[in-house]
């Protein structure tokens, strides 16, 4: 499979939905495999709130591969024999496109704090600009988890000719106030945390000394990507050998792995990304700027596959029915295709079911 | 209603489960009603987390009632002039009974973190010490929800001669990791927060200036505490009309109610109480000193009442059906109950559904 990473540079103002204005701004993405002559075998891959454009295949000198790896290559569901798969990392994000921690043109200090509010809207028309300018005006399908399926959602809406094909998994029409709650206690652990210093934190020091708040808003967020049930299959009460039951801060294994968790991301991710990328989150609503949800999926004009996942504990499979629902109320029913997958692995199971998943997302690709 | 709170001291040693001794100790209870001549009409009310003796009823000079007054009083489901209603603070808590900030004698300075991890059997196990002082050695029943549910079975188990029926609400026969995860992001955000100050923080102080970590764990428990359905209903998306849906720290309702409950969590709740009770639960297995499950509940000689709650995201209903199915399967079916109650409001429902429940309580006492 052929892999290329690059990162562009943009000196055009994007206009946010906010009113303000980026200018100027990078995308890095990804890509795997090879165009074809008319263009007409490219898939775009959507990233969720952490992920990147790092979607598949191994770096040199790496162990991990991209976050969709296993569905993503030569002979694979996203077959890149035959598709042109591009992953662009979202705006906000952190690793290489724009985001709060880049220069604050024409100074060479970071945005932070006075980096805007961006929307999953926003996420899309940089993406749609970086497209144009490589020469690539349609896509076959666009794909995407979580966040990166409000994204294919948003491009079904307010892009209806871009793409033919939208395949939204494990994600919602507008986010539910029980997502925005598991968002709010991450925040605050970060916002509240003196290592954050008001946003002006020292990324060195931070991940020397690390950022326990930083680590507290992870460990929420894994709780909502799992279920009761996976971490009964994977932990169940099981206790860290070395630690007495009847020590206050003796430790069961499901405390270890989100302490680890936790304390990993640091390493990996920033704070600010992290504020605006929930902020765009929680504010998504594919039925703002239109009078409702019917309104604004009306304009839908591409096939719309919907993949939930049984035990989503963060957006459940009941959201996504209201999409496949909308569809059907407003004689848009013969686009949309709702697949409700039995798993227990939650909210994660876009990232590990693939066994489960896979074949129908080729089917969709093929049909 | 009769309503009288009293503190009892004992100078006897208190043996734990842990193996270590709490000496002397204050027992805070509370008791509504009148006991009669035979003492045939107690009914023991334990309670959750941060509940306290204070089931029922208003104190002078105060606004609100007990949290369970719309269950215990003169006329209803546990009614007071028919039944003598004992409530007892829990040790470790913070509302008259031994806990973390108690002194620790000879000295007068408070335990902090030398105080013992106590257990809920250990919970239970001073609540029977207290009863007999009190002249009380039999119970016509024990009725408590989540936490109060787990001493309610403990008391079925472990004291079999001494109540005739055991009433569990929204609780578990062993806390499972999904509930432990919910602990630990509260637990480490009390921890890591420099207010704790490792333990020896400053009660005014942080009455005073706040204490965001604790906040944050409180607002992580109201997530557990309710379900997507109930924030759905209560907040759905609205946002504070006075905050921009562009500013980065504008806020949605669930936040700002998150917030409030958060912030007001540290003014009566005292942050070691909250770890040493969150470790109670979180060890808490009604199986542990038992060969099993089976044989644990084996040991059961009452009527054995489980009321699930099909929203309760924080103990599942399944929870509750597999002390059900154990005791169907040691051929204890005819002493065991299960009733599921349709409701939205996620755990709290045993709080505040009490509608679609009250009437199943007095049934069952009556019975």
């Amino acid at each position: 499979m052929k892999l290329e990473t690059h990162t562009k540079h943009f000196t055009n103002p994007l206009y946010l939905e906010s009113g303000r204005i980026l200018e100027p701004y990078d995308l890095t993405y990804e890509t795997y495999g090879e165009c074809n002559d008319d263009k007409s075998n490219v898939v775009v891959v959507c990233h969720a709130l952490t992920g990147s454009h790092h979607a598949a295949g191994t770096y040199e000198n790496d162990i991990k591969p991209g976050w969709w790896d296993g569905l993503i290559g030569d002979g694979k569901a996203i077959d890149t024999r035959k598709y042109f798969v591009i992953c662009v990392n979202v705006i906000g994000s952190c690793f290489g496109s724009t985001g709060p921690m880049s220069p604050n043109y024409p100074t060479d200090t970071p945005y932070r704090m006075r980096f805007p509010v961006i929307t999953i809207s926003d996420m899309v028309k940089a993406q749609r600009i970086l497209f144009d300018q490589i020469g690539i005006h349609k896509a076959h399908a666009v794909i995407g988890g979580s966040m990166g399926g409000m994204q294919a959602l948003c491009f079904a809406i307010e892009h209806p000719n871009f793409a033919k094909k939208h395949l939204i998994l494990a994600s919602t029409y507008a986010t539910q106030p029980w997502a925005i709650a598991f968002n709010k206690v991450a925040r605050e652990a970060v916002i509240q945390d003196p290592a954050f210093q008001d946003g002006n934190y020292d990324t060195e020091a931070i991940r020397r000394d690390g950022f326990p708040g930083f680590a507290i808003g992870r460990m929420c967020g894994h709780i909502s990507y799992l279920s009761p049930w996976s971490m009964q299959k994977k932990f169940g009460r099981d206790y860290v050998e070395t630690d007495g039951l009847y020590e206050l801060f003796g430790k069961f294994q499901v405390e270890r792995y989100l302490d680890y968790n936790g304390m990993n991301f640091v390493q990996w991710f920033d704070p600010l990304s992290f504020l605006y990328i929930t902020k765009a989150i929680n504010i998504f609503d594919a039925a703002r700027n239109y009078d409702s949800l019917e309104d604004s999926l009306s304009r839908i004009r591409s096939q719309i596959y919907l993949y939930a996942f049984s035990s989503d504990m963060l957006f459940l499979p009941e959201e996504m029915r209201t999409i496949e629902k909308t569809m059907h109320n407003i004689d848009k029913g013969h686009l949309v295709t709702y697949r409700e997958i039995e798993s227990n692995y939650g909210h994660d199971a876009f990232l590990v079911e693939l066994d489960k998943f896979s074949h129908m997302i080729t089917e969709a690709l093929e049909e």
